[in-house]
């Protein structure tokens, strides 16, 4: 990496006369912080600018001065990818000034909104004009849509509606030296050369920023129908899967596993959720429909239930009888990552790997994590895209402090067991600063070539979010 | 571009040992021919490999001996991206002895294609396991896969399953200089470093040749249902597309829109073919939807035309009444291409539009080919994606050559006012050699810049497909 300069009083005072006053922010505890407490940031300056042409103003003067910047969205990245915490004090440059929806066309089905708009005000903007934004993460109040790009974060709805970077049409970008870069399209077919929209889609802030969006948006299913439902073991919630596709086809919007581990951690640190099953059965699915008007969401899943039960697929079963119950079984699923974090983790994994040999990875992976004393496993996650939340947690009365040693041989060992699959040691959560290292030992060597050449044609200084995803040369 | 040298015999002579004999191919004309017959290329050597090991074999020696390489599919393509006609001889490089289907997972819903695989095999392989592969274009029985891929290839049901892009989960790819990119995952989920498999997909053969992919599968709709409705206007064809979603979500797999020209140009060139509606209505979509076998899609076809036809959205139509009549309704659309290439087009143009701004483009698109002459509009295409075919054709009487001199004008003054419009002037067929100066003409700037920057990481020498998508700087 080039040599790199703090972001100083100087630099501010260069911006001073291109920037609103409201673009200077206080260095607040916020930027420097990310949710696992696994890396405390710095920063020299914090600004958030208030329009495409800000940004570019500050992107041309840190490159001028060889300051590094990192983008900032609404914090909630699970990588690190939003703090530098080592090296020469960066400018933390947060979109939140630019929350701006600009349009919404439910004739079009797109909206076009500015990176700093929040997930859940855009989904309130398309349900406004009777129109469904699929992309569903628990971070939803917080998180913003640049980030989501930025990440291409996945979450609930993937299997239906796809990731982050399915959703989106076309993007506006400020490069590293300030040039903006628009393509902005809203079009659905664009066949006029490469496809750098997805490349700066997912490169987690270091070829580009993302200042604004086109995203697709879809028509509200008319009606819902949700359900959980005991299986025996893994094996057979594939088999469900399986069996509810050749039942209900493209309708099947959500299929989330769920362990019953994370029931137990839901009534240890949450005991006043009601529990649907007690005590917690070994294995859960979420599933949801969403169908049209003609359909009868309720009835598939019936379908789908009487039958499986009869092949011994499933145990138990609730279909939700209101919206209310709906709700309910939707909060377990989300409050599982809250009842994880109050548990205290000793590793966790967010990999995806191949269908089919997801129920012998489970198997294997559970057995790593007896081979490192007691671990608690708690698996969950979004079955029908083969991406599994795969924790780690210390056996009942140990505290994690004490097992803090085993996080990165544990990492190691399981991901070195996905890799051995096939998977991935990244599903949707990015590589950041946490995984940088996993590119080089599980990443294609050709691939991370081109990856490395890349950075050089967008970023040849080495300014934006210098340490994340690329490895050191 | 770098000074390239032609394929000669001393390159054959120092492949030969590395290559099979089969490799080895005449320099036959259909290598040197395109469909529109506006390029006639060239070749000092043609060889079809037999593995991706062949393949970097070749690429490597092509590299060090600076000879230009034009990857070659099915050759069906329509922007003169498969022909280099001039600059020195290039090496062909065929990729029809790639034509495994290496695997087909149904349960992963997943099939691993070779390159040259052609696509209706893709279509059949799939159905063999009651999946459906859903990319569909007229060519399907010529196509490549990988031909597919480079050109990120459309057709008429990316209003449903998205295009090519969409479809693909992993590439394998050989690099200029010979290296092998094995990114052929078969992961819905993998968000680990920058996405260069999009970067491939759909940069025709300049940034590396794609050998094989993970393509994505879908459950075979349980029943379908087509229609063909007369519109009296596009207007009132986007309002029924939109009144349909209502009714039918996201089972309509098409929606096509074809003018009365169509069928009087059918009537003209293949009089054989029976006409639904005599004498043509000025405007015919034709829709299909595909459901679920728990719904009944003539019933929702029903639906959706009686309450257009109370709407005045439809003048009349015709719900196909078997799987030969819904064949007969396909055949109409798809022999279009036919009809018009026995007329004669004067310019064709591939664009696609913003939806709402369909209807007013068409109208004055068709007042630019009266300032022409009485140039006749033929005008069709996926009004799902605002995807229009847009060509023009000679007065009745008069021969297309005598016109030949309006083709260079008239595509200028359809994709000017494209761009107005902030359309594309390519959206499913590519750049090529056909839109080469679109690039500089209507292109955002900064991104032709960077396009120019990952060419020379990828292909320092320019040896791959010299002169396609990439203006001379």
């Amino acid at each position: 990496m080039n040599a790199l300069n703090p972001a100083d009083a100087a630099l501010a005072d260069r911006l001073r006369p291109q920037l609103e006053p409201a673009s200077f922010r206080e260095v607040a505890p916020r930027y420097l912080e990310e949710p696992r407490g696994a890396w405390h940031g710095q920063a020299g300056l914090v600004l958030a600018p208030g329009s495409t042409a800000e940004v570019s103003a500050i992107l041309a003067a840190a490159n001028d001065a060889r300051v590094p910047v990192i983008p900032y969205g609404g914090g909630t990245g699970l990588v690190g990818g939003q703090v530098m915490p080592d090296g020469p004090a960066p400018l933390v440059l947060s979109m939140e000034r630019m929350a701006a929806i600009r349009e919404v066309s439910p004739r079009d089905n797109v909206m076009v909104a500015e990176a700093g708009a929040i997930l859940a005000d855009l989904h309130s903007a398309a349900e406004a004009h009777d129109r469904l934004f699929p992309l569903s993460i628990a971070a939803h109040g917080t998180a913003r849509i640049g980030g989501n790009l930025a990440t291409n974060a996945g979450g609930v709805n993937v299997l239906r509606y796809g990731n982050t970077r399915d959703l989106c049409l076309g993007i506006e970008a400020v490069l590293a030296d300030g040039r903006v870069m628009n393509t902005l399209t809203r079009l659905r077919k664009d066949n006029t050369g490469y496809d750098l929209r997805n490349l700066l889609i997912g490169s987690e802030g270091t070829l580009g920023v993302i200042t604004a969006a086109a995203l697709k948006l879809f028509p509200r299913p008319a009606r819902t129908g949700t359900a959980l439902m005991v299986v025996p073991s893994p094996e057979a919630a594939l088999d469900l899967l399986a069996h509810s596709r050749d039942i209900a086809g493209e309708t099947i919007s959500a299929f989330e596993l769920i362990a019953g581990t994370g029931l137990d951690f839901l009534a240890e640190t949450m005991p006043q959720v009601r529990r649907p099953f007690d005590p917690a059965p070994d294995w859960l699915v979420l599933v949801e429909l969403g169908t049209g008007a003609d359909q009868d969401p309720d009835a598939l899943l019936e379908t789908i239930f009487t039958a499986a039960l009869e092949g011994g697929l499933v145990a138990d079963g609730l279909i939700a009888q209101s919206r209310g119950q709906a709700t309910e079984f939707w909060n377990l699923r989300e409050m599982l990552p809250e009842a994880n974090r109050l548990i205290g983790a000793v590793a966790s994994h967010d990999v995806s790997l191949p269908m089919a040999v997801i129920p012998e990875f489970i198997a294997r992976g559970r057995a790593l994590g007896a081979e490192f004393g007691d671990l608690r496993l708690n698996c969950f996650g979004h079955l029908g895209d083969g991406n599994l939340h795969f924790n780690f947690f210390p056996p009942r009365g140990t505290a994690k402090a004490t097992l803090a040693h085993l996080k990165a041989p544990v990492m190691r060992a399981v991901h070195d067991l996905v890799h051995e699959y096939r998977g991935s040691v990244s599903a949707e959560h990015g590589i950041g600063r946490l995984k940088v290292d996993d590119m080089r030992r599980y990443g294609d060597p050709v691939r991370l070539e081109m990856m490395y050449g890349i950075k050089q044609v967008f970023d040849p200084n080495g300014i934006l979010n210098p340490g994340a995803v690329l490895p050191p040369r």
